[in-house]
């Protein structure tokens, strides 16, 4: 399988190549990176993004095996499921939705989010807005028989997103994370986006 | 008609009113700045986006009678179909969807963006991804009959943003306008909700 970029892709990626100074990131790294660059105009990404040891790797055995992929919310959902169709096809699930009435005492996303949870243990979690879901998924995780293959975490705002950031670093799941405040639905999509393109190379 | 705001969104809000500084927007703009700041934690577009001279009660007026607001994709129709659902209820068309193939020379966004031009010439026009689908529609404008009822500007990248939004700026359209490289799914839809929030106040 292949992918072919956009020209207006290949030129955008240039203009940050040229722009973004020295790093240390691997290659694969930096294809996360630069892509989430490209949705965001903002080259403060590049200090904030973390990725724990083999998540990359992680993730793109994931993709390949089509596990199951859970977003937080619908905008998430909808940055991905054009790529997604495209390559491996995967399952795409917005946690959120369907949700009418949320738990006593929970978000309508961390409803969504811990009915997802028990379905699909093992899936590859997005989160591009919901610190609660992410909160409710980080105090599941101790306890949990099998892991999720990955989680993107990259919620944004004012309140408990830090917090929830913080809660998934302190976590053993494979992880690529957004440090701080920044974060949302088009750098989580932008994410799971390049890793796509990363597990369609090599692929036979 | 009278909306709530979730208590996390309200806390969000006295965060950004402790930490934006001075400012010289009417209560009507900053309700706006401050929904963009909430969407994407960065302070820097309290000093990218820019209101034409009675772009906001053209575009309250708009919400108010129900026109067609149309996006240039599908992420920034989701992230407004929520609210606009809960309110007043206009048809949100999102320009890209459904086209196929685009037109020779154009991208799929154009395309489909001078479609819906041709369909609804005084809709609201929300670009939060395609300069190309930005261009199009300020190339049509000197000729047109009649104006859109309000466009919101904020694509974002490398490649023909900024062009795109000082070419708008040229224009006599009413708009709202993001400067520079920034802007995004977020960042339009949530100049529209902010928006539709303003259209509610008010309304008996």
């Amino acid at each position: 399988m292949s992918l072919t970029i956009h020209p207006i892709m290949a030129q955008s990626f240039a203009v940050i190549d040229r722009e973004i100074g020295t790093h240390n990131f691997s290659s694969q790294e930096y294809a996360i990176v630069r892509r989430v660059i490209h949705s965001t105009a903002d080259f403060e990404f590049k200090d904030l993004i973390r990725f724990s040891p083999g998540a990359i790797d992680a993730g793109i055995a994931a993709i390949r095996r089509r596990v199951p992929i859970v977003t937080d919310v619908g905008m998430v959902k909808q940055g991905i499921v054009g790529l997604v169709g495209e390559t491996f096809a995967n399952p795409v699930i917005s946690a959120v939705e369907g949700i009418k009435k949320p738990l006593p005492g929970k978000t309508r996303t961390e409803t969504g989010l811990l009915k997802c949870w028990q379905e699909f243990p093992q899936a590859i979690f997005v989160f591009g807005n919901a610190p609660t879901a992410l909160l409710a998924l980080c105090q599941e995780i101790p306890q949990a028989a099998v892991l999720p293959a990955l989680v993107i975490g990259a919620p944004v705002g004012f309140i408990s997103v830090v917090e929830s950031k913080m809660t998934l670093a302190t976590t053993e799941v494979p992880q690529i994370r957004v440090e701080g405040r920044k974060g949302g639905s088009p750098v989580a999509a932008a994410i799971l986006n390049a890793l796509i393109c990363l597990a369609t190379e090599g692929e036979v």
